[in-house]
């Protein structure tokens, strides 16, 4: 009898609309994530996922074409046809969902890189985006890579085309530290998108991609100030803002402490804030922190610098 | 009785609206452009433009604060508080106006320009380009920057905010080559304006700005395949285009002969098409141009690089 093969992959958080990059860009951060096992075993056949752990409500599927792991890792065996031995999956979410920090792609990358290197690499990590990127969709309807991709590859990541899952990493500066914050409430990613209007004005997009473009400038020419200037969002926080408790304090208290940018993390509740390095991050993260403190919200807050891995084997 | 200074200042055609960069990004060409010479005079007290060449239908304003020469030159005038002698302002126009190629906006930086190198650069280059926009805005009515920014200072430049002046050259890789074609007809700016819709769905506003931002990526990057696959225009364009005889053939024979982008210059009717190199640009120059040949429409057409020095002293 052979030997059955096993490992472990951990999958990041990622701040996905990031500012003026709504759908388009995100970033991933060094903690929370997801870790999934992967093992063959020769009691069934094919994928099954054979536990769930820090799910305590038991609010994540088993099914395999409805957790976002298991999505992901079986389009993976459909593709290369896999008939090899069965296959559990074990997930555990070491983040919290429904808070914004991609959550549900974590699982869908930690899942679709398991079994990839379960599989010895039949893909490149690139070309595990369009099996994330599809199966994120499974968890809300709604295609887009800004989670999935920088959690994926690490750093920040513009995502062109979500269909063809193509996105390129954005050039960064060293050095930069985000801090994210959370009230420990739960906004459905639905919702949140139920709530956007359908249509912007011209102004606000002609502003809005101004900033973006002006942002990404100021990260090429490692321009901080000009990386400040632009990273606002005039078009989706404000229709948002009021799911947050106390949004604008805990935004203010990041801009009174040197934040590059603040803004909502995903569909919220998470709120982010970018900082030059961890001094100035760890300093604002108090101050945010207290916001929410004086008014005895329960609440998380990280800080970490830009993850630059991605998923990894551990 | 000292001897009165005179000189002459070349200002460049421009690109606006670069295909995702409506209303904030444009690049300048070598050809054609405008000139003007201002010269000191003890005639007459303050600025006055004496003479404008080039305009056989007497279309253009004398009056100082109705040409864009003459209102740009006397902001800064009034800015410096200057009580020197008076100043003659000839004005060459070198270039069609109502073609989308920034005629009034070229006039505009010329103006000021001229005027500055004559007070011995009272302002940087950079600091006049403040006076350039408010005086562009009094031939079209809005304020935008994306003519008169690269007309200044030359390359491809992204206008984060008008109002503010606030500009950024975007990294080009060396020989970008730009074909510049117009039938002879003319659109004004203000009713190309007019006929745009109010708003834009948000995913319209995500796809826009996404491929704007993979352009500029794929610009610093020297990716000129993701600068093809990005520069493209799916709000404004199909908006104008039936304001362009033959747009799409003309566009479709840039396309047929390599063109990294092709859309609608300005308001049009100019056609830009933005190439790899010049032997690319004159071999498809030649194709767009059989379109309106064939059509016997009376056309002009340019092919240039990319101007990097923008508006300076002949």
């Amino acid at each position: 009898m052979t030997k059955l093969k096993g490992l472990r992959v951990f999958a990041p958080a990622t701040v996905g609309n990031v500012a003026c990059g709504y759908d388009v860009l995100g970033f991933a951060i060094n903690e929370p994530g997801d870790e999934v096992v992967v093992r063959e075993t020769e009691e069934f056949e094919g994928l099954r996922i054979v536990s769930i752990h820090g799910d305590p409500e038991h609010q994540l599927p088993y099914e395999i074409n409805k957790n976002t792991a298991g999505v992901s890792a079986q389009m993976l065996l459909d593709e290369v046809g896999y008939n090899g031995p069965g296959i559990q999956m074990k997930l555990y979410k070491k983040m919290p969902f429904g808070t914004g920090l991609g959550s549900s792609s974590a699982s869908a990358v930690a899942g679709v890189v398991a079994v990839n290197e379960l599989l010895r690499r039949p893909f490149q990590k690139r070309e595990l985006l369009k099996f994330a990127i599809a199966a994120e969709q499974v968890a809300d309807g709604a295609i887009h890579g800004d989670n999935v991709a920088p959690c994926l590859m690490g750093g920040m990541v513009l995502v062109r085309d979500a269909k063809l899952a193509e996105a390129h990493r954005i050039f960064l500066p060293g050095g930069l530290h985000a801090v994210v914050i959370y009230p420990e409430i739960q906004v459905l990613t639905k919702d949140a998108r139920d709530i956007l209007t359908a249509s912007v004005s011209l102004e606000q997009h002609v502003q809005q991609s101004a900033n973006l473009a002006s942002m990404i400038i100021g990260f090429s020419n490692s321009d901080l100030e000009l990386v400040r200037r632009s990273m606002r969002d005039i078009i989706i926080e404000p229709q948002r803002a009021h799911l947050i408790p106390h949004f604008y304090d805990v935004q203010q208290a990041a801009f009174d402490h040197d934040a590059l940018g603040c803004s909502i993390s995903g569909a919220g509740p998470a709120i982010f804030a970018l900082f030059a390095n961890s001094l100035l991050a760890e300093k604002a993260a108090v101050q945010m922190s207290k916001v929410y403190k004086s008014q005895k919200m329960k609440h998380k807050v990280y800080v970490s610098p830009i993850n630059m891995t991605g998923a990894h084997l551990v």
